[in-house]
């Protein structure tokens, strides 16, 4: 029987047959509702978490973690010595000043100013937004736009631009070492979008299961699922992956470059070893190089795909480079898949053609590359002083995964991963547990560390996001 | 047992089952696969259409569509005299002078200058593209982006910008009696993206069916099917879409203020008959707005939606107005499917952000109101001339659905729309029979017509088009 909670008018059910995870994101769910449905009002005091597990009989910190997530996500404000409330925005609608827009008088409900925001942002996956290059993208977009044919605004190639892929032919093969043909390439509504087509298309072909990392982003996971494919993790350890256990299964998705989230690079024999697996087993590799311009200390590690064009698919993205709003990524697909992902994206382009034609322009004119460079410089810094800033103030914690990328994972002491983030949501800052990035079914061992994006924060909150943090350290 | 046909190395394989739209259409698919792969190389001449149907064991007019659809996409020529050829510049991958952009020198395979492009294209459809209001967008995207707070180009709300949401619900309201609260509009990659998405929708709830019109769009049709609807059309007469025979279907999809392509507004007790039907068994009414903001002689008709919010959901689209290189469209949700919806389109935004915040911008300022003013200015003086070219030149031909968008139906007399077709096709003019927009289980009786896309065609190109069309009529 499910179990359900009605405090507040909160109808709750939660499934008891569901993992830890399920709970939680069940939970996490149903109070995102009720907050933004109106039936938790604003400034709603929430029971405190040991109370509402209690009522529940379930977990304690399963109830921490989503309060944590959700005032991470706006919906929630904890302060020390008034407990955990709704936000006084709510419903959080963030209607920003915006230009010279006015909000008609005509509107019905106007959406109130979002007040609930934390004041520090350190979740990985976002890279600093406000030095988004918006002059150079501008001037790039006002010679695509004035150079472009009137027909390139119309219906369009469902593998989207033949600009952008063949800008991005170029790019590839001289920044990531990707074998690439603009043909081949497929323009995507970011890398999720990728996945929907290329989970469609392994459904179609009869797969039932894919494997993926004991680590990695959930939101991918799920869309597999909602192709019709179960997630199998392969067992994890420093040198990454380890695809000994792939046998006949239709794909692997993997971030070999950077591993997301531990930020190890994929071993030299387990890359090989893949990419032998797929040619024996006819297996496809889906290589996701998500922030595959970032790199540091190490040599530059090429992409897996350059290894073999028939067996691997190449995703990239313009969200970590540039910003994920522009909503456009890239597969490099191997010449047989062609036909049926454009198949499966439908009868046309999905993507804005604008932004396509900008893009190019962007990357063919250099201003890509002065841009990842400036990306890369700030990056480095940030991480240089994150890692002294710990090594002075928290000695006890260990850093990793800090040669590429712009996240880092913090190893803490045994028991402490959930008491971090809680203690983080009270100080308004918003943080990623490691363990929201572990697969239900992870083969490893479970560590407490926390994920930070140190990419996230502007650089006038920089400084102000590390003292935070130091804070809440152990 | 499938039949095959392997001449010129194509190996063709019709299901004799599938019904004559359906023969065309896996005709086409493969003729277009052997061209764009090369199997058929350019310059080929292909057999006649009399002699490959004989050979198929097929109608020759089945043939003959299928080669004027692929004369009309580019891919092969038609001239008198010399046959039906591929094209000389495939596979047609339409790689156009790009501003300063340079075709790298490690290009692998340079793509060609498609040269097989019609002379006149007056295929529904696509709005005066060379007419886009390149400034005033640039200027837009200036101030917008210029504007937003760095936050807006991250991952972001489903529904799609907050600022957009908010112009088009003013506007919406205003232009087209649309009860709109920004909270319950969603932006989707154009109204096909939107039909994915209430698709898939409707099938989770349980759905099978739908009900669509006798005439329409295919593509809409077959993404309804893909979503796992079977369409259902209703009987067809002069006042619209019969909705009589709506029986306990979950949705019906319509056209309500200019049916496309037939172009009669439903007829007033037929939309009262379609909201009450959905009162009555809580079916859903799809409102296709598709040109809404082009209407000519007639009074203002409003969107059906106005009548009842909660059981229509109205699908608008700026594919017309500015242009489907955009591909941004909305829909104005009942309050109840909004979660739905929302999950379906994923975690996150698809829509690139800065077009949206432009086009949020462009609605804001002004300048779509005079777009749309300019446009409808130039379309109806199109049509003008269009109505008196056709009653001097081609006096057998009756004109109908003139009194809003930009198509027109010429009725001509029976028998002679596929030669009709054929013979534009072979003069470099596009154009569409009704045929291609009838269901294929329509209940109507057929008519010999041609679907005319009066807006498709640059200024410059406008007269010669019409010339061309004069030409070829009965």
């Amino acid at each position: 029987m499910a179990k359900s909670w009605a405090t507040f008018g909160v109808d709750l059910h939660l499934d008891p047959t569901a993992t830890s995870t399920g709970v939680r994101r069940g939970l996490t769910d149903a109070l995102r509702d009720a907050v933004r449905t109106g039936r938790l009002a604003p400034g709603t005091r929430l029971p405190s978490s040991r109370s509402l597990a209690a009522d529940l009989g379930i977990a304690r910190n399963t109830v921490a973690d989503a309060y944590a997530d959700l005032v991470a996500e706006g919906w929630l404000t904890a302060r020390q010595g008034s407990g955990t409330r709704v936000g006084m925005g709510a419903p959080p609608t963030p209607l920003r000043q915006w230009g010279s827009a006015v909000v008609p008088p005509t509107h019905p409900t106007p959406p109130r100013r979002l007040s609930s925001r934390p004041t520090y942002d350190l979740v990985p996956g976002t890279p600093d937004l406000a030095a988004f290059p918006r002059t150079e993208w501008l001037k790039a977009a006002r010679r695509a736009l004035t150079n472009a044919p009137y027909q390139a605004l119309g219906y369009g190639d469902p593998r989207g631009r033949v600009e952008l892929r063949t800008a991005l032919a170029a790019y590839l093969s001289r920044a990531r070492g990707v074998r690439a043909d603009p043909e081949h390439i497929l323009i995507s509504a970011g890398i999720s979008g990728g996945l929907r087509l290329l989970g469609a298309v392994l459904r179609a072909r009869g797969a039932h299961t894919i494997a993926v990392e004991s680590y990695g982003l959930a939101v991918h996971w799920q869309i597999l699922d909602e192709a019709g494919l179960r997630t199998r993790p392969l067992p994890f350890d420093e040198l990454g992956a380890n695809p000994g256990q792939l046998t006949d299964e239709p794909g692997v998705l993997l971030t070999p470059a950077h591993q997301f989230p531990m930020g190890v690079p994929l071993h030299h024999d387990r890359r090989s070893a893949v990419v032998d697996w797929a040619r024996r087993t006819g297996g496809l590799v889906l290589e996701d190089d998500y922030d595959g311009e970032f790199r540091y200390d190490r040599q530059p590690i090429g992409a897996l795909q350059g290894l073999d064009p028939n067996h691997v698919v190449y995703l990239g993205t313009a969200s970590k480079s540039l910003a994920p709003g522009l909503r456009l990524a890239w597969m490099v697909l191997p010449p047989s898949l062609m036909e049926e992902v454009a198949k499966a994206k439908g009868g046309t382009d999905t993507c804005g053609v604008l932004d396509q034609l900008t893009l190019a322009e962007f990357i063919t004119s250099g201003a890509y590359d002065r841009h990842v460079r400036a990306a890369r410089l700030r990056y480095r810094r940030r991480r240089d002083t994150l890692v002294e800033a710990l090594a002075q103030r928290a000695p006890d914690v260990h850093v990793t995964g800090i040669a590429a990328g712009f996240h880092a994972v913090l190893s803490l002491p045994p028991g402490t991963e959930q008491s971090v983030v809680q203690a983080a949501a009270w100080q308004g800052l918003a943080l990623h547990a490691l363990s929201f990035y572990r697969h239900e079914h992870a083969l490893v061992d479970p560590l407490d560390a926390l994920v930070v994006g140190y990419g996230t924060p502007p650089d006038h909150a920089w400084a102000g996001a590390v003292e935070a943090l130091c804070r809440v350290l152990p």
